[in-house]
């Protein structure tokens, strides 16, 4: 028999519990500024470094820098070193909503045996490229599909979905507007 | 003397103005669908997977598929093998608004040396552990500071960053609402 205490899908509910009290009563140390630094390399051929950040009232540091490659396709004309930066975003909102689907089934009991989330972006090109005015220049609609193998019904994994859905950082950040600043040095 | 026939910023502007002409008449060809995979490996521990897309009417691939690990810090009570899905949103608006930055650049006969585009997103945690309903779970604002270094004018430069920020797929898709669907297969 399957107890809730047997069921491991490898998050440590009980601390993020504990962190969500503990920061009730310290609003301050619950703002956090996540960094990356884009170097421009050739055309339109980037590489960005993400490794500190900022939270619980200090400097942070991931345990590794990590490096990322964006580039564009060779059908519009560049060298395609990488993936394009808005292909990025869907790697964000994937792996959100996933690991908030792991999270929320450790907090119901439920036992995850696989994940998988295919996630697609729409995107009318003319935008971008200045062709029609009446294009935006970002993705015309997401729409992400799971495949979950869990003990438990086709219902409660909606649920675990839904759930996932509600608490995601990225796709609150891609669902809502969010003010950007842009400035030179 | 610097003309603009010896600006070299790697970009084949001729090649996306083009493209810009030729979708005017072809808007069918101009609609991608650009794809990533993600797939659960435990706790908030996930990869994904990008090289399939559509587009130009046809199925395409980039030269190599690509592998993104996302996780989340020891701070967090996760083990850190890769950035936050968060921090992926970073990445892709760096990205962009440097690819813009050199294609602007290309275009108006602006010799780039260097651009580094350092990106800042101050978010409140409470909002996605549901510590306070009012928080929301993203970021509460973005900022962007590019340093570049080229033959132009400050006022120049400010100009080449700001039609960037005007034609970039990841900035519009940050500052205004896409519909996402999230489904269970």
């Amino acid at each position: 028999m399957t107890t809730i205490d047997s069921i491991d899908n490898g998050v440590n509910v009980q601390a993020l519990l504990d962190a969500r009290e503990a920061l009730k009563s310290a609003p301050e140390a619950a703002q956090f500024t996540w960094r990356s630094t884009t170097r421009w390399e050739n055309g339109v051929h980037t590489t960005s470094t993400v490794k500190d950040f900022a939270g619980l009232g200090a400097e942070q540091s991931h345990k590794a820098e990590h490096e990322f490659v964006a580039d564009h396709p060779e059908v519009f004309a560049a060298e395609d070193h990488g993936i394009t930066p808005i292909e990025y975003l869907l790697v964000g909102l994937g792996s959100c909503l996933t690991a908030g689907v792991a999270s929320v089934a450790q907090n119901r009991g439920i036992q995850l045996r696989s994940v998988e989330a295919t996630v697609e972006g729409v995107h009318d090109i003319r935008g971008i490229l200045g062709a029609d005015s009446d294009v935006r220049n970002g993705y015309n609609g997401i729409k992400v599909t799971f495949t979950i193998d869990a003990d438990a019904s086709k219902e409660d994994i909606e649920a675990l979905v839904a759930q996932s859905q509600k608490r995601s950082a990225v796709f609150d950040a891609l669902t809502n507007p969010t003010d950007v600043t842009v400035e030179v040095a």
